[in-house]
């Protein structure tokens, strides 16, 4: 018997367009999930016969094995289609690779795509039964890892996050992983939402909005109860964004020193992969107020809710 | 308890090899696979323990997909060995390849491969037990395409193709589709084949046996019942085969305009992926009479089939 | 209930660690899963529910097909990561890919590097509960070819070595099946150890300790009863250790006339892939001597037990 969400989910592309309710059904649902994450219970299968496709235009392979191994541990099939080489496109529109596969019978997908709006200009073409994922789209959304992020701030400060500070790291302006934290903080109802990052990587007024920027990461990280650092794309010194990857770090990194302006028991997450010594120090992440092993576990725990209740959402469903 | 055909079929390799009762129980086979086809049966594992090899030494997405799909509908293991990129040769035999895969235990095998008759070596070569699919080889042969092709055509039209007439247009010269296509649609007897290409792209008088070659398009595409239209590799114009894609769309390509020449119910196919605009208009391709999304359903219910009766095939048989 | 072995093993690094007792007990093993070897049962999921990464930074269709192979047929889930390419890698650390499986819930890893040490050095930051299996690293280690080897030597020639003559020929320098084939070899008592390499492919003293250098490749193969051939990868010949692959083949190649000098019953092993012509005969190879696929399935064999193992061994057993 397939679990189902209070109100139908069609597909997952953003988590700005999701009620609270929903976001927190879905977080509910994976921490109930949670003990089966990581190790497969041979006898759950609630999606035996279903097949997903990670349908990834841009290589990915932590989270391509996340949404593996969250299908697995769900009994469904799995096929990895790895579409980031040239010569796999042959010229094919993305809609009929997706109608190809749905076709065949496919009718859960998890989808990455270096290009924003890609995810949701699929699921306007897409077949009824078909319900996609966004695994990632430019620099939009992300919006697996913005609900692993949360339920991994739940695990450590609770359900109410009015009262918590939060603050963000690094370059926010090209991360979907910072938007859809900001999306799924927001309504949530976090506290104070601080941001901090050199003005080459600051986002625009509207991904800001209802947060704080902070003048430096001292500012930001001072009495934070959750630290989240962002990976820093190396090409962004290259092109000019960053002087060096050492005054990046000592400016924006989060040192064991910047840690300690934040509350004594604030939680530090890095959505990975780390640049170690560049936006984050190796004593930090391997240190005892680190999450970022923690947020990969909930990741699958996440992944097997929102597949589950995609899944369960029925073609006649409103949405 | 596994299916059997009347006659065992040790491999798969060619249409034009097999006799008409062959392809019409494979046929008839895949038709009652159709409803397991798209949505796996946990229940359904006649294939439980054997293992399925991908073994493609040239990529192909959707022909790969498809067959994982159709073993693990069945309950296979499936094992895909991307031989295209040359790190993955590392100078050994093709037939050593085989032999090693054998070795492990792998008894089903789909290969593909950019040159003419490799699959048929290889065939020469393997042990008793291995049952070999030519997922397509050079320009010569994709026989479960060809298959796929008429499990379509009698969905539409029926078992009889005796009345039918069938046009194939655009690039039939390179293409292993339209050859597999012509070998059934001459086993099972249909009525009238038409064939339109650029003088550059017909077909030798081998392969055209039996057909018509019309001087246009729209003769061939007059009262068709069924038009199959081609993939044009982009290369070709490269290679000044076709003048451009344009002209080559406007000569050659399955417009509205042209497809009113049809009947009134004539039925359009593309094994895909498609070029649209170049061999098929896109209001074609999305249209109401155009099967071309059936065809990769049906490709999963003939792969069923054909790896069933290759599996029922005794080392001991006959073929 | 899972098979445990007398003593418990923590990862399978090396053999030269390897009491013999624990070499006999896991080739013990493997005989008694060879009938299960090739073909899945499926009812026999002794670890069913647990998960092994296939963790390649080093491309290898061979090992790594036989590891996921072994896994399936012992009911695992399996995940392939190849970290081949360079977009794979991301500049984040090994221990940090690992880390981020393991936190996944993957507990079994096989895993292959071109540089020496690298799965050691994994293993000694990894988490309690995870398992390594050293899949081939730089010219180190291959322990599993290791015992796969010395199963193929047991089922033909009995458990006592001691009055064995084994022959190795050819790049003994650069060559990690060579270096697993000798611990094991020693450990098991082997009688006489024969080596035969141009001297630029000759190993240093270490690993060659306790074996006879000869002069010749055919004093090396007189009364031979198992003659080990390896690979030459062909870079050696741009880099100046190989004069000609013809001159190669005809000093230390082995051919039918010098296998003629080897004892009747002699058995020829090579670890693949081959170059015929090179470091081996087709005749040869494909000769009534030639045991090169019985290694091959002794590989799947091996790989059951070695995992079954690990995955027996618990976080708190001494190792």
């Amino acid at each position: 018997m397939l679990h189902r969400l209070h109100a139908p989910l069609r597909h997952l592309l953003a988590l700005d367009q999701l009620p609270r309710a929903t976001i927190e059904a879905l977080l509910d649902r994976a921490q109930t999930l949670r003990p089966r994450a990581l190790t497969g219970d041979p006898a759950y299968r609630p999606l035996a016969g279903c097949t997903l496709a990670n349908l990834f235009f841009e290589a990915s392979t932590r989270t391509r094995c996340s949404f593996q191994l969250a299908a697995a541990r769900l009994g469904a099939d799995v096929l990895n289609v790895d579409m980031a080489t040239s010569s796999a496109r042959k010229g094919e529109s993305m809609a009929d690779t997706l109608a190809t596969l749905e076709a065949m019978g496919v009718t859960l997908f998890s989808i990455r795509h270096s290009l924003d709006g890609v995810v949701a200009e699929l699921a306007a073409v897409c077949a009824p039964t078909t319900r996609l994922i966004n695994a990632g789209d430019g620099r939009s959304h992300h919006p697996t890892q913005g609900l692993l992020d949360m339920l991994t701030i739940r695990q450590h400060k609770g359900l109410d996050f009015s009262h918590l500070k939060i603050a963000i790291l690094g370059d926010i302006k090209h991360s979907r992983v910072a938007r859809s934290d900001l999306h799924a903080l927001r309504a949530l109802g976090a506290g104070e939402i601080a941001l901090a990052a050199p003005v080459t990587l600051l986002p625009d007024a509207a991904t800001a909005a209802g947060c704080s920027v902070q003048a430096s990461a001292d500012d930001a990280v001072r009495d934070a109860d959750v630290i989240i650092t962002l990976r820093l794309q190396r090409e962004r010194m290259e092109e000019g964004l960053v002087p060096s990857l050492e005054a990046f770090y000592s400016d924006w990194g989060l040192s064991p020193q910047r840690l300690q302006l934040a509350r004594n028991d604030a939680i530090v997450m890095h959505p990975g992969p780390m640049n170690r010594g560049v936006e984050i120090a190796n004593e930090v992440a391997d240190g005892p107020q680190s999450v970022i092993r923690e947020q990969v576990s909930n990741g699958v725990a996440v992944r097997m809710a929102v597949l589950e209740a995609l899944a369960a959402t029925k073609a006649d469903d409103q949405s």
